[in-house]
């Protein structure tokens, strides 16, 4: 029996955990607030392992989930947003020198689809495509029940596909890319377009308008809310349909806030993957459907990525 | 030693052979002319087979390369150009039945991939995109030294990729794909728009001008036939970005005849994908380079795909 200690970098909390194999509930968790500006976070984090360390098992691999750039090969944090002082740090070898074990990194959109393959949505099948669509869009590819990593490890960044050559900006700078159209800030740049072009709405013009405010506004009846979420919904069956093309999953797992915004923003979403297919048979049998791991998937990602280096 | 027999379902010609393993030339081989009307293509098929089986080996498996779409995982030719007869046709459960072996199928453009990573330029790369660009746009990816097939063994229909959503029409009736602007036919379709809009040319408004053409017209200094293959450029390496993105191989290889044009057409697309990846780390060490197997390249992935069943 295998036992695995996962770390997931968050934005706002460090969380660490202890997992039997065949066991889906930890043997024991905690999570602390990430600093930004407290010296020795790796320090912390070592502390914070030895309070979950488990006592009576011998662990096999340690499993690191991050957000932002990660190079999974070499095991670096490139960037993490709230821990400056982890800037092309190699965490895997500082985490192997400490424990004697193996140690293996991936980003967080990664290894939240390799935790729906391996204990959520996803479960049985061996090709799957997770897409979290939250204020960018993030994906996560299973080939055969292999992640996909790619040769530099930075394969799977699907929200960064362009969909429309000379669309808007994306965050990244790029024109076009489908997270510029079917993120959370997509859809809040398209209403903010839309007011400033003096459309009438219930929301402010003078306002930032969250997806979120948005999407009440929606419930309310709101014309410009339906349509900004209609678009964002639109875009994203563009996206699925080429990602359909390239991957040929069996399933499709939405995670992310604004993946739960149901019909408001899935029947459009719905009706433009149909049309965007170049063939019926890419959605013979095919699951669309939302991620079931929500908060944890960070935790049981990583835990999903040493069993898997383990076996390989 | 394991021997494979190939067979190459052309558009105009049926062609097989026999190899020995770790041999890259052929113990033998045969061609004859597909004929579309002729029944009985199977028995032509058997008769070709039995003329270059090898007398002095034992044949381990058969691999058989077909254009259009076929099921992989079943082995069925849905529907190949040039007969007819082979609708919904189970090649490879016929060719086992016949001999007694396992045959293997997949397409063409999935094939010629698998070729290059096998025996072609793309020898010790593990992560592969090959990209085959006439008269349509075709893909064929390996992932860790696998076949990218996918569920309904329908992927990498790369030439199937939205860059612009609202783009001209594809030949699959889809608007803005890739194959519609950087194929044969986009660079031909971009040609005959600007004569019919009066743009002044050395090619003739009233003939249809061949990308073969174009191209010629281009050497010679046509202004409008030099940004038609331009055009093309720009729009592949939006593609190609894409699928760096999606997929972050350590080589890309170009085959077909259009992706022959040299800097009329690659000048564009280096420009336009090095603007277009989110991040330099994705060029790093990538080559970007030409298809090697030329003719043969359906015969020797039809060859590395039943090598490569065999092993797995």
């Amino acid at each position: 029996m295998r036992t695995i200690v996962s770390i997931d970098i968050g934005g706002t909390r460090l969380r660490a955990a202890a997992y039997k194999q065949d066991q889906i509930e930890p043997i024991s968790q905690k999570r602390v607030e990430t600093k930004a500006k407290e010296p020795n976070a790796f320090g912390r984090l070592i502390n914070l392992l030895e309070d979950i360390w488990p006592k009576n098992e011998k662990v096999a691999a340690i499993g690191v989930s991050s957000p932002g750039p990660v190079d999974p090969h070499t095991g670096v944090i490139m960037i993490t947003p709230n821990i400056k002082e982890w800037r092309d740090f190699p965490i895997t070898a500082k985490l192997t020198d400490h424990f004697g074990i193996p140690a293996y990194l991936d980003n967080d959109a990664n290894l939240a689809g390799l935790a729906e393959w391996k204990f959520g949505a996803g479960r049985g099948h061996h090709n799957v495509l997770y897409l979290t669509v939250s204020t960018g869009v993030g994906g996560g590819v299973i080939i055969n029940d292999q992640l996909l990593q790619g040769h530099h490890g930075l394969a799977a960044e699907l929200g960064h596909t362009t969909i429309q050559s000379d669309g808007p900006l994306c965050g990244c700078g790029q024109p076009g890319h489908l997270e510029a159209f079917s993120s959370g800030t997509g859809i809040e740049r398209f209403v903010a377009e839309q007011l400033k072009a003096g459309r009438e709405s219930l929301l402010h013009p003078d306002k930032k308008n969250s997806a979120h405010v948005i999407s009440e506004a929606a419930k309310q009846g709101d014309a410009l809310s339906i349509e900004a979420y209609q678009t964002a919904g639109k875009y994203l069956g563009i996206g699925v349909a080429n990602f359909l093309h390239a991957f040929d999953p069996s399933i499709v797992i939405f995670g992310g806030g604004v993946s739960q915004s149901g019909p408001l923003l899935f029947d459009s979403f719905h009706t433009s993957l149909k049309e965007r297919v170049i063939h019926p048979r890419y959605l013979e049998g095919l699951v669309i459907t939302r991620a079931e791991l929500g908060d944890d998937s960070g935790l049981l990602g990583a835990r999903a990525l040493a069993e898997l280096k383990l076996q390989n």
